[in-house]
């Protein structure tokens, strides 16, 4: 069974994008997900094809209106359709890898993607939308969120990152930042590969690993410390 | 001046994406910025092109080199260049929109997207590369990252927004998140708008939506109030 996207766009042709080549566009080949990128313009009901309107109270910009967005759900994700809604926003929850990895083990997710000021909260309400935040920065619009979020999810999906184990995810999900990595030349414009690392001593090495990461997490990521995050 | 970006990337065909389109799409055309992708693979000084390398000390997955990255660098970004170099990494320090803002209001950005495990640390310190993070997740390469790194300062880039203020932004850079918006119909599934916004009473309309914006902050981001990121 693979993983079903959904994205509600006013611009499909941002679709596949980037997740059409490398990992996500060969899974995207091989059947292990999909992707339907959704015109929410089809969905508008006068001749304009009009998706939007004035924040009712006033104010800068225009609102995404409801009863246009709602058409458009219910037809990408009629009664019975157990996927997740979700809405890329700044005003959403921030994404997570633990959330990143539960949608992977789910059936897929139906994606809207917010463009001016917003989303008429009735909407987000009645169809219970799930809102997302890739970050504390303001887009363009939800789609490079949309882009970023299904990535994420992906390359998670069973056979995509084939059987290569990946350090960074599983350190990263003990709550703390990777460690230095090094490769080939032994030296590079005077700076040797910490000696450690060549000594062969695999219990050395796994203990200098954790002390650069806990270092590392410190300095840059006092949150992630603070709030408990770290488990390892 | 317009806003110079260089981008290096294993996957050079990934740009400009979803920022030729839209907003940032018409700003590229117009010439408000400039998007150079460059194929890091081209750096590489063996017959198989090789970008990347075991992982001193052990370990999965690959490491890219040193000396190849930093010859991408110095072809994209020679001496004299005043950009920042970026790295998109989930190490990084967390991208925020001041940060965003000081980049829009700069010359522009060096980007380079890393792949597999990481890369070598002494290109990360020989060539000053800012480690950015859009997110505490794994995506499959900085790729997705720079799109949406590139996208919140493309649109803050003069005469992109045209005369367009963003409320959204403006309440965001409080500290807090937006409260929630509104329009026609009047009337949506049974749901109304709210009466105090089409009061015309533009004080307890302010008032309202302040009221709901600090609600929906101490609800979702208590770590926005509690880390004092507040200003408003």
């Amino acid at each position: 069974m693979s993983f079903a996207a959904s994205v509600l766009t006013l611009y499909p042709e941002m679709f596949p994008g980037a997740l059409g080549l490398s990992l996500a566009g060969r899974a995207l080949e091989a059947g292990t997900w999909s992707l339907d990128a959704i015109q929410i313009r089809d969905f508008a009901t006068d001749r304009h094809r009009t998706v939007d309107d004035t924040p009712a109270g006033g104010g800068a910009g225009m609102v995404m209106r409801a009863d246009v967005l709602a058409k458009a759900i219910d037809h990408a994700s009629p009664p019975g359709d157990t996927r997740p809604r979700l809405l890329m926003s700044p005003r959403g929850r921030p994404l997570t890898q633990a959330r990143v990895r539960e949608l992977a083990a789910g059936p897929g997710a139906v994606i809207l993607c917010g463009r001016f000021e917003g989303v008429d909260q009735r909407l987000i309400e009645a169809r219970g939308l799930e809102e997302v935040s890739v970050g504390d920065f303001i887009l363009s619009g939800g789609e490079p969120a949309a882009l970023v979020l299904l990535d994420a999810v992906v390359r998670l999906l069973p056979g995509v990152m084939g059987n290569a184990v990946s350090g960074e995810e599983e350190s990263f999900e003990n709550g703390l930042l990777e460690h230095p990595h090094y490769t080939r030349p032994q030296e590079f414009e005077g700076r040797p590969i910490p000696e450690v690392l060549i000594s062969g001593n695999h219990k050395k090495i796994a203990a200098w690993r954790r002390a650069e990461s806990e270092a590392l997490t410190k300095t840059r990521r006092p949150d992630l410390v603070q709030n408990g995050k770290t488990k390892g």
